[in-house]
């Protein structure tokens, strides 16, 4: 048992180290000694868990969703309307693009190209599905105007916010991410909210930091 | 004259070259030799032109915007909103985005990370300025609803595309990116438009391939 806790510690150990250096390098110029150097595991041991730089990467990009979903507690504000938490679950992520050098990877290996034996698809995929089921639940409290298609709107969404996150990494080292995600996402929730629950709504840049405390005395209990 | 008639042609041809060897290959695995050859100019003529890969990339970057905008006519209809040119210019270039292959390998360049010698700015900040232009004046007309910041949504909506044709390309390779494009900005524009506006918006995914065909028309005469 604890060799097996071992285990999943040094696989984790491992992830979010090649996490920070695909985010520095991506993935043609990643060494795979670069990565298991880094968290100081042996060679022996990274291949027992990972026999390639591409299953690698690809571990990154699978787990992405899963890691970041485990910071998120859902808001426990009195009345908020469910969209709420369709809001806060992707302003939590990109307060957590500023510094999560493992979501910064994982996000460089989904954006370029040129790497055909990963599939890319997978993450977009977890994100929609997390957003078609949060707008699916949204719509069925009555909460969203007449005739929106969960499904549809939510690929636009994880679409959008993979563009916009990138325009702020490139226009300012994602410093200003926040602030571009809180504008995307009050004009999303303006069109697709009922009058009266989006005047309910807090969409600001400040919000993912504040979640990200609350879920740290969350999960702390 | 004639000469500089035809050194402008030449390139105009190592530039669309250029654009469909990047977009196949990305900066890094490009070779010069590979462009001049693809468009049939000797190597003496391409180093007139240009005296790097960077110079290169940054060309095709640099003329992205204005290489579009020359396709763009504004639509005829007779009491259109402004609001329509807006979205109009977004859906020429989605449509355009399934066959140019320039436009595709400028949009390679602008969103693979790790080619730091070309400025990846400029052509998000010549899409933003037009943006920003047409939701301006659509704002004079009153054809927003109150207290729309037109420059910030205009980041916004740059973004937005650039991550949903992203989006399209990893999953249907572009065959959907019409749609996609159509979907997000039928959400921002029931957003900022007036009701009364946004009733008398034409935003589908057929519509850029019609002002395709319209342009084609327009600079015909």
């Amino acid at each position: 048992m604890a060799q097996q806790d071992r285990a999943i510690r040094t696989r984790q150990a491992i992830l979010e180290a090649a996490g920070e250096v695909f985010a520095e390098c991506g993935y043609a110029a990643t060494r795979i000694s670069d990565v298991y150097q880094r968290c100081g595991v042996t060679k022996g041991a990274f291949y027992f868990h990972f026999t390639s730089k591409a299953e690698l990467a690809q571990a990154v990009l699978d787990e992405q969703v899963a890691d970041q979903i485990r910071y998120f507690a859902p808001p426990q504000e009195q009345g908020a309307p469910k969209l709420q938490e369709w809001v806060d679950v992707t302003l939590l992520v990109a307060h957590r693009l500023t510094f999560d050098r493992m979501l910064q990877g994982s996000i460089r290996l989904a954006v370029d190209q040129g790497h055909d034996v990963i599939d890319r698809k997978v993450p977009y995929q977890a994100w929609i599905e997390v957003s078609t089921r949060l707008l699916g639940e949204a719509q069925e409290l009555g909460e969203l105007v007449p005739g929106i298609d969960v499904a549809t709107v939510s690929e636009a969404a994880v679409g959008a916010f993979t563009g916009v996150q990138l325009l702020s990494e490139i226009m300012t080292n994602r410093a200003d991410v926040e602030e571009r995600i809180a504008v995307l996402y009050d004009l999303m929730a303006r069109s697709l909210a009922r009058p009266e629950v989006y005047a309910r709504l807090d969409i600001t840049a400040e919000r993912g930091k504040a979640l990200s405390r609350g879920a740290a005395l969350h999960s702390s209990v």
